[in-house]
């Protein structure tokens, strides 16, 4: 289980990939088995969170590192840049950025 | 505090809005504000997670409804409306989408 708060100082990468509804699926899997077998063993790894839109045009990772730098290190990782590079072919497009979690707000 | 799992039934509102970053600051505030004044005393509401982008292009909300329909019913209130309207002209651009919860991965 993932947690989001407002208290803790990590890095939130949000990488939304647009996809073809036919590839949706195969995006997903992807991006499951390149975490479980490199992301996840990297240096500041916290969490990575793969949602699928209902109307099938979007792919969104929601991942947490414990910094910045450590996000960094990882794309400069020889074999983390072949699995993105297969997601990367996959996606009509993607958009990676680094975020602040900002408020969070329950009932 | 949110949290990701892949057990819960829920909806997972993923809206990214892409903003002018001399905007981003007041967009932030402006769902902040419309959260606790209208959205989380909606029936279905869970949470609402607000994010900004490092880089100052991009504040992206990610909320969890207890299902689709409560979700779609939100966007018939005109309360909630005004806020959403609100929302968009403070950006270039946004973009909301459903989704599932397809896999969680921790170190």
């Amino acid at each position: 289980m993932t947690t989001i708060s407002t208290d803790a100082p990590i890095a939130t990468l949000i990488n939304v990939f647009t996809v073809q509804p036919d590839r949706q699926r195969a995006l997903v899997d992807l991006l499951a088995h390149a975490t479980e077998e490199v992301m996840q063993h990297l240096p500041g790894f916290i969490s990575a969170n793969i949602h699928a839109s209902t109307d099938g045009t979007k792919v969104v990772n929601y991942a947490q590192w414990r910094s910045a730098e450590d996000f960094h290190a990882m794309l400069g990782n020889p074999t983390a840049r072949t699995h993105m590079q297969q997601a990367a072919e996959l996606a009509d497009h993607y958009e990676p950025h680094l975020h602040a979690v900002e408020s969070v707000h329950h009932r």
